[in-house]
Parts: C-alpha cells; sequence; structure tokens
C-alpha cells in the first residue's frame, strides 16, 4: 500500500511529532485548535486541501483511544469536511479516511483522521480485488464479527 | 477513482438500497443493529471482513447526517475495528473510509462509512502524488478553511 506519510514520525529530539504539533513545540498550518484536538494542513497533502485531525494527547491507534475523543475527533472531520466545500478550493467531494495499523498504511503512530478534499481527476485512487461473495460467506463473516463482539 | 460498490444504488422498486436494508425490506448479513444504526457485511468487499456503518434514516451525505449521527456512526466504526481484530480472521490493521461526494467514489447516495479489515499483501492499494508543500501554501490553505468555518 501506498503510504500517506512519508515523513519522520519522530522529531529531532526523538518525540512524537504528533505530540510536537498538538503541544505546540513543531510548527503547523492548523485550522481548528481545542483543549483536547487539533487540525493541521497535511505536509504531503493527496489533494490541496488535505487536512489531519488529531488528538492532542498521544493515543496510538484506534485501541488506545477513548471512544468519546473518536466521536469528537469525527464530529470535527465532518465539520471540517462542510467547511472546505465552501472555501475557494471549490472541491466537488470528500474523503475521510483513518490508518489504524501499519498494514493499513499508518506510518505515524498517534491516531490521526485524514480530511481530503477531492477533485475530478485529481489522481487519488483506490485500488483493490472487488468480487461479489456469496451470501454464506458474507453470512459467516458476520457471525464471526458478532460473536467477537 | 476505483469504485468501492459498482451495485445498483436502488432496489428493483428504486426504493435506496440502504434504506431498504436499514428497514429490513432488504437482506444483509448484520454485524450491529440499533434503533439508528445497522452495520453490515459489504456485498463487494476489498477484503473478507469489510463492513459497512450505516444509519437507517436516509441521509444522502456528511451535509444530510445530524453531527450527533456521525459521531454515533464513528463510535460503532471504532467498536467494529476492535472487534475485527479478535475475530479469527486475524487482521493485522484497519482502515475507516468514507466517501461523501461522487467525486470521493461515493456510489449509493446514503451515507455510509467503510471498516476494512488489513492483511499483509491484501491488494487494498491507495494511489497519489504525494508531494511535499511549502509551509506558505499550506499556511495560505489553513487560512482558507479557518476563513470558511
Amino acid at each position: 500500500m501506498a503510504e500517506l506519510h512519508r515523513l519522520p514520525a519522530t522529531t529531532t529530539d526523538g518525540e512524537c511529532v504528533f505530540c510536537a504539533i498538538g503541544s505546540g513545540r513543531a510548527p503547523a498550518a492548523f485550522v481548528h485548535e481545542d483543549e483536547e484536538f487539533v487540525a493541521i494542513a497535511d505536509l504531503r497533502p493527496v489533494t490541496t486541501g488535505h487536512l489531519l485531525v488529531l488528538p492532542r494527547a498521544h493515543a496510538a491507534d484506534l485501541a488506545a483511544l477513548p471512544p468519546s475523543a473518536g466521536a469528537r475527533m469525527f464530529t470535527i472531520a465532518q465539520e471540517l469536511a462542510a467547511a472546505l466545500r465552501r472555501t475557494d478550493l471549490r472541491c466537488e467531494a470528500v474523503n475521510l479516511f483513518l490508518a489504524d495499523g501499519e498494514a493499513a498504511g499508518q506510518e505515524i503512530p498517534h491516531v490521526h483522521l485524514h480530511v481530503i478534499p477531492r477533485f475530478p481527476g485529481d489522481g487519488f485512487v483506490l485500488e483493490a480485488d472487488w468480487r461479489v461473495r456469496s451470501r454464506e460467506e458474507l453470512t459467516e463473516v458476520a457471525a464471526q464479527v458478532r460473536a467477537a463482539r
């Protein structure tokens, strides 16, 4: 999987780069700041206007993020998606994306939600092997998930 | 952009397919059901175990979804991501993905959040033209977004 970030995960002092940004010890272009969260412009945007919402407090992944904080992170992203549509960027659509774990493309182990404005022909492409699965297979998978909750 | 769904957006009766599933008028493999939301196995999964969280009430997109419902949708997705890691699927990671608008890959105009288990070499690939942007450009974009909030 291509990487959403190819930047160092730590500052030159060895600090988590998102902890450093969240605490003001590293620079960023902020679009949102409250007590618990910041949102910034991604330094390596997929498209112009690509934003990241992240908690100030370190949480490596979704498992480490309290559900109330996850909900709040999504609310900020939803609000930013609406704001992006009102800018002069004139995006037609928006993707929200979160990579939880290295095999999902997470490079910086501090949870963050991507807000990506979309434009026709912007070169952002998802590739996968989509195949319709049988009802039996889906029922079996669903049973596994229900049993694990 | 490749499509996450290539299925009809409506039932043979012309009803929104996710409204039909949410109301029990169309079949699906459910992994979650509450008064406001359902989660189901995606009929064309990107990977085995790919789930969708969707509100029972029709909301075409993020703009039509009350923020409290968006927060609830994320909470369910976060919980399902944890459940997926506990199943025999043994996924290593999870992506959350939402396409808001056709240019973002949304095919069924009823808002839904994808929960995609990830496995090394699973063939799900994101392609984009990642380039580091100048601080000036990021500052300008951030100013536009802040002004639009």
